[in-house]
């Protein structure tokens, strides 16, 4: 079977030498790419129109289909090429590049918000502040997208790569990153995946550069139940989950790469007169590292029997044993892209280039999928100001010159990553 | 201040020397308890139609007022005196004894029910069964109280002591046995018991002699919360709870006087990945012996300020300590009532001279008050079979021979407690 892995994929993972900067600073300081930015500038107005317009069609976890239809024939009224729909309700697009060997660079935001159906998703403006459930998260990132491909016909850039522009599904919580699991499995275009750009958050100063990786459980302890004290002596369930919770809260996990544990939830038991027939707890592990997750993650299964067997060991079990029930409600693999590497370097020389200081961070994003697949992968702001996201009270500031040099530079960093074709000019 | 506790408190209290059987079978062998017996029989349907009528008045926790009102009509149209509601909401009414010094023996059966307001309390007739919710617990012993107050009537006897008749409100569950509670600290008359009988549940040959008490404890640790990812190294209010829990389950309690602890419910938490801002848990403490419960209480209390502390020593307190809130939320208190004493062999020959098979237990009953203040005290049942108390299940077997000689049974105890007058035949 021959290699198919596109030679930019390579490329882009290898360790900077140093030349990524300067590249960068050529992108920046290049007419194309100033005259793109001057589009950004002119079409504000209709950024904002579609950031309000996305915005007000909801898209709650597992309901997303409305906002994608309108995504996707935005694309298709662009000029992209291909625009489909897969199975999963993730959005794809192609703005072929002009090297096929190059691949794709794909550019994705992801059309979930947390925000249940029936929320109020109305767009309150005041001045230059919009106000609504999911107007930033990941609202804007869509109408960015929309907005920054725009620019590039406008100024007639032609990349080398092909741009997969993409809307995905299920970012959110149990969302559990469906929509990009989906495409890196049953899409085939993901085997000619050079690099992975999410365009998710606002923040333009900030790149994200590692995945963290969650596995999320909910363990059921269950037992024969009973009255309190007429049954007294046999298992109780609460026994079995606080000698295991209190077995997690004892392991030592490294502080780099930050490895963490945190139970959320805990619930279960019918009337304080009555032993309990279930107990349940909602845990939650995540690192940076999969190597780490993956320690972590058998440590406390391991736990699981253990507490059990303790429990069925210390009190009578003629009635019935503890058992224990585990069930996975989450899994986020973990993965890094090296901040050495040249998607990272140029990405950050296009961000110091724009005069953001720029900073690493790790984070869940739909990068975490292509990280954890060994690709080079980041994930970056929308570009402007805002807060409160996952509250009703999001709000996004899109004051018309800060907000175009955050999508501008997106757009710089996309091209950096995809190459432009300056023989195309 | 003169001792004003009555002559018969002591003799009931007092060791058997064997005496007390044969009193029983004296008095069951007696013209007066014949003629009494043969009225109970005659006057089956009248206590069938009590029971159905009183069952059909919803007696919700703290909601027992118009069920009270109707059995304190029921006590004065049968010529009770003094028939009254104290503050509490327990009707209380006397039959005079011949011997002022003799005291009052009473009896109680509870006025309340599991049941809340709003639950169909329709009794459903199939031949000899009632089926309803609260039918056998207690309303049955209401109706019988009734009954054999009138049999006595009927039988023309006359009680040394003065019987005290009593419906009692919050017996069960969160009602904590206000009701016997408010008697033993509020009414005057409590000054004057010789020996408390409870009428509740309904096998004629059991005999409560024991009341088990209970602490109940709804316990909550809290604590600063946070992101279970960012904020990873806060002190987590669920480990403190584990921990506490933990350590709860490792105590030794005695076999004999049996001591128990069990965690019911447990409950808290927001999201799985957030640090929990309060997790809580209700503990039930019981047992026979006040010394061993106030032991275990004392055990599991010292546990909480410490499992605090361990987590608080454990992890990062700079967004604030994990604190526990102790609330009681149940206080029953526990006592016994001699085996050996006059006032249990006394109930033991009534009940084998009747042909039941005697048995004593433990149990949290409204006579759990007067065992507590070192009272002679039992607790018996109503004399028939049924099932599924505290269940919308519940029903009770009113054939009428073996529900006649139940009734006779506790009213052959409550004679050998309060004393016949054979010179007033």
């Amino acid at each position: 079977m021959p290699d198919t892995a596109p030679t930019l994929r390579a490329a882009l993972s290898a360790l900077d030498n140093g030349g990524a900067a300067e590249e960068a600073a050529a992108l920046l300081a290049s007419p194309a790419f100033a005259k793109a930015t001057s589009h950004v500038v002119q079409d504000h107005d209709r950024i904002v129109a579609d950031i309000i317009r996305l915005t007000e069609i909801a898209s709650p976890p597992f309901g997303e289909s409305n906002r994608a239809a309108a995504f996707a024939e935005a694309l298709r009224a662009q000029g992209l090429q291909g625009v489909a729909t897969d199975t999963e309700g993730n959005v794809t697009a192609l703005r072929p590049g002009t090297d096929p060997d190059a691949g794709y660079v794909v550019i994705c935001s992801h059309l979930d918000t947390v925000f249940p159906a029936g929320t109020d998703v109305t767009v309150k403006r005041e001045g230059t502040i919009l106000r609504a459930p999911g107007v930033g998260d990941d609202t804007r990132g869509l109408a960015v997208m929309l907005g920054l491909l725009r620019a590039l016909d406008a100024a007639g850039i032609r990349t080398r790569a092909t741009i997969l522009a993409m809307g995905s599904v299920g970012e959110e919580g149990a969302g559990d990153l469906r929509g990009v699991k989906a495409f890196f499995k049953d899409d085939p275009r993901h085997e000619k995946v050079a690099a992975f750009m999410a365009l998710d958050g606002l923040d333009p100063s900030r790149l994200v550069t590692a995945a963290v990786g969650s596995k999320r459980y909910r363990i059921t302890f269950k037992g024969p139940g009973g009255h309190s004290f007429g049954a007294f002596g046999l298992v109780n369930p609460a026994f079995a989950l606080a000698r295991a919770a209190d077995d997690l809260s004892r392991i030592r996990v490294p502080a780099s790469p930050k490895t963490t544990f945190s139970i959320g939830r805990i619930g279960g038991g019918s009337s304080i007169n009555a032993i309990p027939e279930a107990m349940w707890m909602e845990v939650d592990l995540r690192s940076a590292s999969p190597e780490e997750l993956a320690k972590l993650e058998a440590r406390f299964l391991a736990i699981l029997p253990q507490a059990a067997e303790d429990e069925n060991a210390a009190r009578d079990t003629s009635a019935g044993k503890v058992t224990v029930e585990v069930k996975v409600i989450g899994d986020r693999p973990a993965g890094t892209t090296d901040e050495n590497s040249r998607i990272v370097k140029l990405a950050q020389g296009v961000m110091t280039g724009q005069g953001y200081s720029f900073h690493a961070e790790a984070s869940s994003t739909d990068s975490n999928i292509a990280m954890n697949l060994g690709l080079p992968a980041i994930t970056v702001g929308s570009g402007c100001a805002g807060g409160r996201a996952h509250s009703l009270e999001e709000w996004i500031d899109v004051e018309p010159a800060s907000s175009a040099r955050g999508i501008a530079t997106a757009m710089g960093t996309l091209l950096a990553l995809a190459g432009v074709d300056s023989s195309a000019d």
